[in-house]
């Protein structure tokens, strides 16, 4: 552990801090320290008169016609390649549209009819106890449909369970509780080398951490837009297949988006190659349209530091302050009963700190709100898992004094009987 | 037919329309006839604020907490119900979310679920060879994996067609290319009287004729919300699912926000009651909150007529504007070679005209359009069915003026050889 860190100490990284202009892109309310950007993150101030010009031109002048002359019909393709930039797929090859999980069914039912084809004895979907719930949903309900084994293990007895049972290996890259992230490179080649194919959620990966999906020569990756990509609440997903798989698998959710002619009206479905086929029905306009500013935020971090890209620059910064919150938590709320459940090794974490308390980190989380400081609070399971104090750390907007202010927030929130009171103690949030 | 019928009898019409003052709830190009709201709805004047508060001030200022203080988690429900009211569903039994194929998807799984369990004997989804494509491609791609045959047929052969090997009928109310509409509770009634579930698609109907799911006793609907709802490009859908099979069957599009209980987190899959378990992931919160502008724009045309519900107000207007236009057609475009698709009986008829032509129907519909007539062109299939100039006739925003004006328009089209220059015959419209 460093020496006692000062918030002159702070004050000093934040005037150092190459990206430090980049946090005015967003529109923040004052007062508030945001650190839930891997819940929703904040709003970049070029989307309020995108979309109004998506609203009153595109929709209300251009009508129909903005189909073709504002674009609209290219978006899923346009987007896709600005995210593939970030996560490390070529361009054509990542499409933005659906949700993460209705991605997940396609990617899910495409893998396992390629494992059908390749490998019909292999009846086992493997995954991580502690992933994503609606990841785990969704894999449970095509296995139902489609008489396959789901087998959840936790991380550590992942690579023990690559049996030659196992058709699919499913996995969420940074884990939404814990922060914990896997080596995609490394569970990537063990799964192949043991003859699975490799689904990655990168839901708390994409805009957060280095990705490169091509490199790590995975399968199939889906991701959200609404989290570290800023694209708005509910801003559309984004499925990526490698170009290896792309025009070879079927998936079900056969919609007119996704066939080899869209406008030809033929009663027969044609698959389109390549990832254009993972398409479906009409995407929301308005929402993909304003998802566009909140990937130009992110890749607004390119060359900020000379020579570094985007993901580069921000990873570096995303280290120092989870580093910063870490150190700062242990220097000054040592004896408040919080536990570190975040790895500390670098390579082992995304962007967020989670904490785990005994008790009462529901309503710490609620006073620390009501304190202008947003994180969020997830629940455990009552042995094995505790009760987590979540804090997402999104270097775009949030700086080092940021850090110290939260974490001095919080100690006076656990030094007091504040969280205590019964204000903090009833209403259940659903974030 | 009607004696001839002059602009002044148009005029009086539309100063006689108890309907007419709903127009200034819409921005529209000026020196635009819109008759493409059955493809595209116009927009709606509140969007604009609507939308700008969305952003504003519940993402950019709320954050995460609008989640729960902008009501964010309610929109399926709350939107649905404004749905309901116009296609006769009680509230709570339609929910707003997702596409019209990922819907059709849910409610086509589950209604081939139902009859597995019930009838497993039967192997057949028997539909309309003239159907919309994307629905018959959703229907081959399940038939595909459940091991069910696809039967097509033409719409006089369906109740001859409904033998006891038929598990689900499936069909669009309004056809698409013409216009022509099903007897929704006759229809509904015979195939129920031959064992077999129904599932109606009311993209062209909901917001253009009155529906009633449930006097029609009809098992399973999808809809889309961007055509006469005015919900915006690429609205959120809807699902509808008869209260007696809501809780009863299973859909595999298992994703957190149809779990019972979405923020416990718990890692197996328990389907919520009632039709929340046809939600799947997160919702795209922009396009949905202008959906209800759409969806208000439509409501207000209650009690203009008194004692009338919106859609019995709208359906009177739209069957005049429909009977006018076809008349007009006839009075004035006799001799161009064109042909009514669009059956003339009112009860066989959704809130469009089409026309059918052996050639030059592209060609004549760009011509309009650069006149500022936006209907829009459906390819025929070179034999049986010929290309389609399609007009809808939205009675929210469409005058009886209007239609004169249209109809004069493609008059002076027809008559001279303007539709044959090339700027005409080149481009393909994705429309």
């Amino acid at each position: 552990m460093p020496s006692s860190i000062s918030l002159v100490d702070c004050e000093q990284r934040d005037a150092h801090d190459p990206l430090r202009h980049l946090r005015e892109q967003f529109d923040l309310p004052a007062g508030v320290i945001y650190l839930d950007g891997n819940s929703l993150g904040a709003l970049p101030r070029t989307a309020a008169a995108r979309v109004a010009r998506c609203v009153t031109e595109e929709w209300g002048q251009g009508l129909i016609r903005s189909w073709n002359t504002a674009g609209w019909f290219e978006l899923p393709q346009r987007l896709g390649d600005k995210i593939g930039r970030l996560v490390g797929a070529s361009p054509g090859s990542l499409v933005a549209t659906d949700s993460t999980s209705v991605n997940l069914f396609k990617v899910l039912s495409a893998a396992l009819h390629g494992a059908a084809q390749d490998a019909p004895q292999r009846r086992i979907l493997l995954s991580e106890r502690s992933n994503f719930p609606t990841d785990l949903y969704i894999a449970e309900s095509l296995c139902k449909e489609r008489g396959y084994r789901l087998q959840l293990v936790e991380p550590e007895e992942i690579e023990g369970a690559l049996t030659r049972d196992v058709a699919v290996l499913m996995l969420t890259h940074v884990n939404y509780r814990t922060g914990a992230m896997f080596d995609m490179i490394g569970v990537t080649a063990a799964a192949h080398q043991a003859g699975a194919r490799v689904i990655w959620d990168l839901a708390h990966s994409a805009g957060a951490v280095p990705v490169d999906l091509e490199s790590a020569n995975a399968d199939y990756a889906v991701g959200c837009s609404y989290k570290y990509l800023n694209g708005g609440p509910g801003a559309p997903a984004f499925v990526w297949v490698h170009p290896r798989h792309a025009s070879r698998f079927w998936q079900p959710l056969a919609g007119w988006w996704g066939h080899a002619a869209p406008f030809a009206f033929t009663p027969d479905y044609l698959p389109a190659p390549g990832i254009n086929r993972y398409l479906c029905g009409t995407q929301p306009i308005l929402s993909m349209t304003v998802l566009e500013c909140g990937l130009d935020s992110v890749l607004a971090a390119a060359n900020c530091v000379p020579g570094q890209d985007a993901m580069t620059a921000l990873r570096a910064k995303s280290l120092a302050l989870t580093d910063l919150f870490m150190d700062l938590v242990e220097q000054r709320c040592a004896g408040f009963g919080l536990g570190q459940a975040t790895p500390r090794a670098p390579a082992r974490r995304g962007s967020q700190v989670c904490l785990s308390r005994r008790e009462g980190a529901f309503a710490i989380m609620q006073a620390l709100i009501a304190r202008g400081v947003i994180g969020d609070f997830r629940a455990g399971d009552g042995h094995k898992h505790p009760d987590i104090l979540r804090f997402g750390l999104t270097p775009l907007y949030v700086g080092f004094v940021d850090v110290w202010n939260a974490v001095e927030q919080l100690r006076q929130v656990l030094a007091s009987d504040e969280w205590q009171r019964a204000e903090f103690n009833q209403k259940k949030s659903v974030t």
